[in-house]
């Protein structure tokens, strides 16, 4: 019989609106099995965590795990959630109310359980094994349907006094918007530097004039832009440079705040590569305060699993 | 004889410009006695680290203490200084060049020192005995010649990473600016919200036309311009609005990153009061992301004592 050390495993849950992401990590941090269970909402989404719950049991099982194996449950959910794992207001896209989901679990397992919000747990994911590893004061950014943020200060998470440390999407960045922000307010940074703020950054410069561009016709996203912009289009390459300026003006006053070594960019957006930087980093250089300048810029590596890294991380590594 | 625990007093140094002010301390955070010495500094600064020793030591014999009483030295001083205490860049209203603070003050005593930059001190001053008293996340806000900020999370000062945390006075609020910051950015919110700031605002409301008001003919400052808004001049409350909405606008964005549950703001500026709050909240209402709203806003209690009082929780707290 093979021996095994008590608590040598982890399981880290990234809770979505339609899917629940659950991966086995090993105590280093290498993720041996990922999967996915649907996430049913119904009902206030009162199924969620006892599936949740289930799916781990049943892959306990299957690999002949008990709880003495397991350091514990790391879980990242979207909502404002404090340093002890409640969710301050509740989930509206999961249907939750505010609750313990730490004590909401003891009813499932006896092993330790920590939550986090799930853009925290995926910047903490990325700190721990993905592009800002090995740095202990880092910015995540993710550029998704919206913009998420993360700070970690001296390796640990910035929750904030009511579970909103982070919300770099929310911070006001431009006096003469008038259509208004998910949030209700209107200038948002993530109604500018998201998949969707760059779509409305390019129907703006679309409408402006008759410009010829290979951005007219198709269909318009982040992507259509960015691609067009590798293919030099004058067009695209302005809404990068307006794009740009937003996203690298907030950015450095996000620096003037937590002044952190490093920026990591994630989310859907991210994926037109280290060409962003190039629009990113030259207003980022002009309006940050000087001994911050230095800050590097990197891509996050974990793509959709910076999510139940950090979640595994928040018991692994927290 | 009277029995002593050992390591029951500390002192906090607050080192400025043009006088090193001493504090001791009693282990409860009691102000026992404090002093001040001029600040020598020719020849790079070299005599004001034995010029505080020296007095240190005068102190120590008065009192009959020997460093078995003491739990360490807190030392603050502008600059950035990292974590370890360490100036990475060097000080240039001292002289200094870059240094290790701690290291220095060993030739010296051999009880623990530490040093962080004076804003994040006095900060953490406020936080520990001051206007933010019992809250684990706050953002200090200095409005003095310039702003200074101080950003403390989960009781913790955010030095940052090249120690520059909490820079909030360089971040980047105007767009429009034409003059240059000390910094030599332009559309910083120390160039609007500092007791300078205010004067800029107001020259500028007074040359836009010729309406009457009591700040004609005067000498222009801060205290003049809230003196007069306390006397409901009009010309003097346009200016306030204008202070507010920069103050309130740059707290929101900083909100928006470490959501801190009190602001405190100290400084010059401050003696205007409460009043200030009037300016600063419905702007900072206007932009914040609503999570963060709820914030508190309060005057610093510790005025000039805040550095030592951080200095001193540095060792007694930290």
């Amino acid at each position: 019989m093979r021996e095994r050390k008590n608590g040598q495993y982890a399981f880290g849950v990234d809770i979505g609106g339609t899917s629940v992401k659950l991966g086995l990590f090993d105590i280093e941090g290498i993720l041996l099995e990922k999967w996915e269970i649907p996430t049913v909402t119904a009902n206030g989404g009162e199924a969620i965590l006892p599936d949740t719950a289930r799916s781990i049991q049943t892959k306990m099982q299957e690999r002949g795990l008990s709880e003495e194996d397991l350091a514990g449950i790391g879980i990242g959910a979207p909502g404002a959630i404090d340093d002890e794992g409640t969710l301050v207001v509740g989930a509206v896209n999961l249907g939750w109310g505010a609750f313990s989901i730490p004590q909401a679990m003891r009813e499932y397992f006896s092993v330790p359980v920590k939550a986090a919000n799930d853009a925290n747990a995926a910047a903490f994911g990325e700190m721990w094994q993905g592009g800002g590893k090995g740095c202990r004061n880092m910015v995540a950014v993710t550029l998704g349907t919206g913009v998420g943020g993360g700070i970690i200060v001296n390796g640990q998470i910035v929750t904030g006094a009511s579970g909103a440390g982070g919300e770099i999407g929310h911070i006001h960045i431009e006096d003469h918007e008038m259509e208004s922000c998910n949030c209700k307010n209107k200038g948002c940074l993530e109604q500018y530097a998201s998949a969707t703020g760059i779509v409305r950054l390019a129907k703006r410069r679309l409408e402006k004039d008759g410009a010829p561009s290979m951005l007219r016709g198709g269909a318009l996203s982040a992507k259509a832009v960015f691609d067009a912009v590798k293919q030099k289009d004058p067009v695209a390459e302005e809404i990068a440079i307006q794009f740009g300026d937003y996203l690298g003006k907030g950015l450095a006053v996000v620096a003037g705040v937590v002044n952190p070594e490093i920026f990591v960019i994630g989310g859907g957006v991210s994926k037109a590569g280290e060409i962003l930087f190039d629009y990113i980093r030259p207003p980022y250089e002009k309006y940050v305060f000087e001994p911050c300048r230095s800050a590097e810029f990197t891509l996050a590596t974990l793509g959709n699993d910076a999510g139940i890294y950090g979640a595994a991380g928040l018991i692994l590594r927290g």
